[in-house]
């Protein structure tokens, strides 16, 4: 069975796991004191234009988005998302569960505008008694999306520039950060993240790591104390080295960037092999998640060799399925798809 | 610097780096529904003599408490533990923020007993509105303690059962139990603690993983639905195989006591090197970390080559420090500060 | 101003008001261990036909839906109710503070019905991996609405055994519940919801007291430890008694019924008035709150003389507004309106 | 039986029923927004000059102190109390369930100093890694305590410069304060409470109303959407106005202040016949509560005819208890205790 049903199925780079060789046994601080994690954090920071911002590790996705939700908001705001956001649906009610009401707008593709989040808040305050309802306290949003959809810089800078007006952080999750950087249509840099949120994070999980996630916080009032947030929601590891050696490998010699190409290229000729034979695609996505609209009868087929997602039923015969690529998918196979494809 | 300072100061044992790497490029599900993590849970359930106990793989130790904790107690329920307890107060209120107090009682060494289980919530259902206060809702206990001392098999099975009759669920954090396993006076298997606790866990993290906490649940009431709360706790690691191979290298041919014994044979050479030198210790602790009472004098000099915790004032001139050894610590360390010991 | 904006403009029922003087200097023990809560619960429990039933008294309908909803699930699971739920849009996120997620199905009219929690519950164990997302836990309804419908005794029945079914814990609120009972189309019974509930709740507060919630807990698995509950959530008044002789005093001489119907009626008087001019109404509503689709210029009109509120915009010219009578309002007051609008 | 056992055995002053009574046909808005609170807050803003103050109608004090506290702390922040407080010991875990620690001081007689707090803030910085610990975030006391002592202005004084100086919010809790304001000792007002507090709360429950705590908040930082955290916490009374026109009648013609002295005179008489009697006093009260130390026997021969409350065993032939009086207590009763006491 060749698997493009994620993009974290297999393990990590190379280039990562010699260094944790070559570092074992080392004696180093715990906690993400040591100077890996500094390195990391130095890179990071560079790569980003944003010398003063705070750069720290944690494990994965789903705790980040909680640590760094629940880290800004009071008691009685809640986090704006898109109805697909990550938080709203696919976490547990991790948000829920630090006390925060997640406040969703609709979406078609994963991505929501800066009239949505204008409007919503319009709402909010125009109730004869607002506080009867949860005040919204900051904007979430995805970055690819769970679609595999991008936003433009136009689109973040309005976004950016309407939470800056309506005083609420901006908050990029950013795991699968750098299948959208490479994106053929992309126009963002790390820089205008990182002029544009307030806080974001580039994932590592599905970019090469192990695991881990790099949170860049650039607004000032949100930086302190973050260390205490991690620590309490279970996300310091006790060997943070871990973390900086596999930030600091993929950030030295663009090894991040090149990960990336070679997952989207990978997704692009699913996507070309799929409409070549006339498939439509559910979301128009340039990144490393593709979307076709596929005959039931294909899906039975293809599911005899490949495994993918199923995503939703769009009628009696057909569905969506979603085919993810990674930085270790295998050329051959991507080949092999695209042969079997073009023989169907 | 020569670091005994703590036992996570080093990576992995080298089994568990070359098992990483020979499966790096496979492609297996997510979230701990593979086969490395399902061949780990036999090796620890046949460790545990214990066929039907659920085990699950988590990455870290405080998020392991907090999800364990909170998957038991209803909300007006707090937890019984050691006032010197990691829950109490190395944990960020982790605890607390998943709903719940820590109910402490006093501890000389950080092992609670039996009778004042017993006490405490004789007292708390004596008051005349015992729904003001938190109610005892479970026991948490460590072993070996945060102060190096265990429990023998005749005062867990006083605790088990006084539990029991009580109606409340036995949780052991063995974040270090392999080096209370392989203490000189430990009398006590795993399939004992399968047998006395309804939860507990065997930390990686202290002995020879990368990171990574076994939880293993023998009362079949605390079994249902505890993946979720993994995963909304932060703890459901996607590439949840580096969990599963990283144990099942550990409980493969013994790996885990043999790492165990490694660390804890060299902490009782430097007891011994202490006591040599006619140095009381603060605990009794036949396990991986010591507490020597030294002359601050003596701590100085000692600080020039070797890294050590500073544990608590005795008095002007005496404090209490930690020294720990691990499954990693190297002889030759050992070797030059008994010696050194010996010129002071 | 004639007030028809809401049901909790004035006190209380003079008969309550007496009794509370009556009894202002006796000296009773505190938290609801008195005898006049223990009548309360009598006369209910008699007028539920559940003599077994546990009943308590809480101070307001948020306090009391945070705690019943809080006290049955666990972290991981949670609450499903109508989008137009009251705990979903007017509770300031107080059910999510206590760590749940409200899981909404669609509504046109504040209903739900059992084929929208079946299917619910299907879609999410029918997920490759449910652990990702709240587990459904419990049902919340309300009852009457806050569209003023009701549920007959057909879909109550239907809604319980589906609950029962998949093992969800199916609760009431209560907050109008009196103006449902005497709703021209109401075929259910106090003794009916005690059957078919596990736990509700009448209003007295809407209903002729100053303030207070009546919960009736009909499934004895939930009843363990309520008190505790009521206590952390800060709903366990002092002076306890206050409660007792306000729901004594209501369910003495049926009292509550008998003010029910007086504000129903009235709000039939209303809703015959706005028919005779062609006015449509938003929701079909037999109880105490009327929904008619007015023009804005009308709206500007009776705004000179009566407070009402305005429930959303149909188009450019019209809006629903709402017009609630209760136990106090004057009959005069309904004749003075019902006059204006025919002249109108 | 003659009722000792606590401060809120009764209803309300006569003049606050009729008041409402007067009122009770009145149509108010809801949820305080009624000219009653209106004109209630600013007498108490005017009674502690404070005519910034927001000021805020809370039902019960297990609700208000959770309220606040959870308004001003960031989620890895505990506060500090006396382990004596009410918030530590009293409340099911209020304070908990809203995700805080608290932490604890030692107290002989409820009272907490300014070295204490600078202490333990001091040692939480010094360790070697503080964000592993909960990180002290505000003060919290009782003025009366729980043991019936009070603060002078010194000490008050420096409690409140430490916290400023330390960046604490300080945060007084007022339940029985008229009883302190009147105690012969006492050298504070409102004002100084008003000037020394980020935030404090007057009890009604104890000092003459049916139920109800007014906040007052003076910290500009802390009142920000405070309305918001009051209804979330299920303490936004629908018919506010019932707290309105209980304290506007409380701080009318000094009330509040006459019903005081009633308590607390009769109290000192209390204190008298013991000390006749040659009774040695657990705590040195100058309020409304007493804790004599009594020999069993006498316990068992004042239980005829009185309730007291059993406060703890001092050996085995003594013990102390807490007789409470109240703006209710009839001098008559009263004097039949002294006259008891005389003759035993």
């Amino acid at each position: 069975m060749i698997r493009f049903e994620n993009d974290y199925a297999e393990g990590a780079h190379p280039r990562i796991l010699e260094r944790l060789i070559e570092t074992n046994y080392e004696q180093t601080p715990g906690y993400g004191r040591d100077e890996y994690c500094q390195k990391a954090r130095e890179l990071i920071q560079k790569a980003c234009q944003a010398p003063d911002a705070d750069v720290h590790f944690l494990v994965g996705g789903t705790q980040t988005n909680a640590t760094v939700i629940a880290s800004i908001l009071r008691p009685h705001q809640g986090v704006i998302s898109a109805i697909s956001g990550h938080i709203f649906s696919h976490e547990t009610g991790a948000i829920e569960a630090t006390g925060h009401k997640v406040l969703t707008v609709p979406s078609e593709d994963g991505k929501i505008n800066a009239a949505q989040v204008t409007e919503l808040v319009r709402l909010h305050h125009a109730e004869a008694m607002p506080e009867h309802a949860v005040q919204p306290g900051m904007v979430y949003i995805s970055h690819p999306t769970e679609n595999g959809t991008t936003y433009t810089k136009e689109e973040l800078t309005q976004l950016s520039a309407t939470c800056r007006e309506l005083g609420l952080p901006f908050f990029l999750d950013g795991a699968r950060l750098g299948y959208g950087l490479v994106a053929e249509n992309n126009d963002l840099t790390l820089a205008d993240l990182a002029e544009l949120c307030d806080v974001f994070y580039m994932g590592g999980t599905k970019v090469g790591t192990l695991f881990g996630e790099a949170v860049v916080i650039t607004n000032n009032q949100l930086k302190k104390d973050f260390r205490y947030l991690i620590k309490q929601r279970g996300g310091l590891l006790a060997k943070g080295r871990l973390l900086g050696i596999q930030f600091e490998t993929l950030f030295e010699n663009d090894l991040y960037i090149e990960l990336s190409k070679h997952a989207v290229s990978l997704a692009m000729r699913i996507r070309e092999a799929f409409a070549a034979k006339g498939i439509a695609m559910r979301y128009d996505s340039n990144t490393n998640q593709q979307f076709p609209i596929l005959p039931n009868t294909m899906i039975e087929k293809l599911n005899q060799t490949y495994s993918f997602t199923m995503w939703e039923a769009v009628d009696e015969t057909h569905s969506v399925v979603r085919f993810c690529t990674s930085w270790a998918t295998k050329e051959e196979y991507v080949e092999q798809l695209v042969e079997d494809l073009r023989k169907l």
